[in-house]
């Protein structure tokens, strides 16, 4: 019997214009789609002809395990299915889709992947925050709150925050007091928050490093949030103080 | 008269089918078409109506200065024409768009921000090399070495490259040499140099870092390469000995 092949796609940041021509052709071709939470569920309608399967987070925060996700994969593509595996963002930008990329490569399953717009460009973009800007930020860093809390997390907080100018932190709501803690730049950096991007109910809050644990609690900030730390927050300021203001 | 609008536009990693169903609608809405050097040129065939001007290097690698850039987005947005501005990659890496957009809204011209896939993730995402990956790397940072010739450059090497697990280099052929006596990372660090990423001509070079200015001499790379230097390099050279090599 033929074997199927798996497509890693990347889904974009959440608005469903913002995925490429090619993740759309994969879904319209799609025999099954296996998705996860952050998508934007419009798209799903594209894949006119797939089954689809979701493997997110549930109401009650249950998460299905990457094993158990890994053998869906394997199983829809033995029985010759065109399979695509939609995340947010891109796969490999904390999406853990190298672990599916090896795990179907280790069992001669053929994977394709589709880059996807990240959200930790685009959404702090789509507030006037460029990630870099000559004169402002020459250097970005990107990572994740939620994976430092597990064993494995090797993120060096003090040494990364006094060594670039942009710091971009994903799925941080739940651990920033800890984060503050430990990084070490000026207490005067500014700092933006921007939760929700993309969606209707998106909005961004900025404040002082010094002030940051104090604001998320006041603002009530909830996940899914991006932060970003860096000179390059005022430019949004700066551009608020014209005549406009999205936040 | 009324006064058109600019949209920067990312145009992703140089594949034509990566750029994302919002940009093509730009391009087909447009009036006129201002590019970069480093697009898919076939996409400007979508521009069906409008004129294209091309701000690029030259042959003689002459450049535009951004202020003549400016000045004519201005200019054919007083026209009151739809302009769209693209950009490879996505416009705030790297790409000097949050200059553009400040001195558009300065001047009361509306700015529209359509992000791309940018070359810094998908590059080597498309050689099996995850930026990001469970208990190899859970920080990313991306810089340009280009940059740092100039004066305003701010990049702090051996911080930096003590600091992450995945460091991305971009524009940093010329200046590699420099680069590498700058860095602190273990010499036996995986470098992995794909040129000319998402072009017919495209391959990836691995060496260990202390390998890395020969290597460089050696295979004759060429800009535009991308230098990812970092254990998540590995899984590039671990599919690798399986069964196909792209490179």
């Amino acid at each position: 019997m033929k074997v199927g092949k798996v497509f890693l796609v990347g889904a974009g940041p959440g608005d469903p214009k913002l995925i490429t021509l090619k993740a759309l052709e994969a879904l319209e071709e799609a025999d099954v789609v296996v998705y996860d939470r952050l998508i934007p569920t419009d798209i799903l309608k594209k894949a006119k002809k797939a089954e689809l399967i979701y493997v997110g987070k549930t109401k009650n925060s249950h998460t299905i395990p990457q094993e158990k996700i890994n053998e869906i994969l394997l199983k829809e593509t033995k029985e010759g299915k065109r399979v695509v595996r939609l995340k947010g963002g891109d796969p490999y930008i904390f999406g853990r889709g190298g672990e599916e990329l090896i795990y179907l490569r280790e069992r001669e399953i053929e994977v394709e992947y589709i880059p996807g717009v990240t959200s930790a460009i685009a959404v702090p973009g789509s507030y006037n925050i460029p990630l870099t800007h000559r004169g402002f930020s020459s250097s970005l860093a990107i990572v994740t709150g939620h994976g430092s809390t597990t064993k494995d997390s090797t993120i060096r907080w003090a040494e990364l925050s006094k060594a670039v100018d942009t710091l971009v932190i994903l799925m941080g709501v739940g651990r920033i007091e800890d984060i503050v803690n430990e990084i070490r730049m000026d207490e005067e950096t500014t700092v933006g928050i921007i939760e929700k991007g993309y969606s209707k109910d998106q909005r961004i809050v900025t404040c002082k490093l010094k002030d940051l644990v104090e604001t998320v609690k006041k603002k009530e900030i909830k996940p899914p949030s991006i932060f970003v730390f860096g000179d390059v927050v005022k430019i949004f300021e700066m551009l608020r103080e014209g005549h406009d203001n999205k936040g």
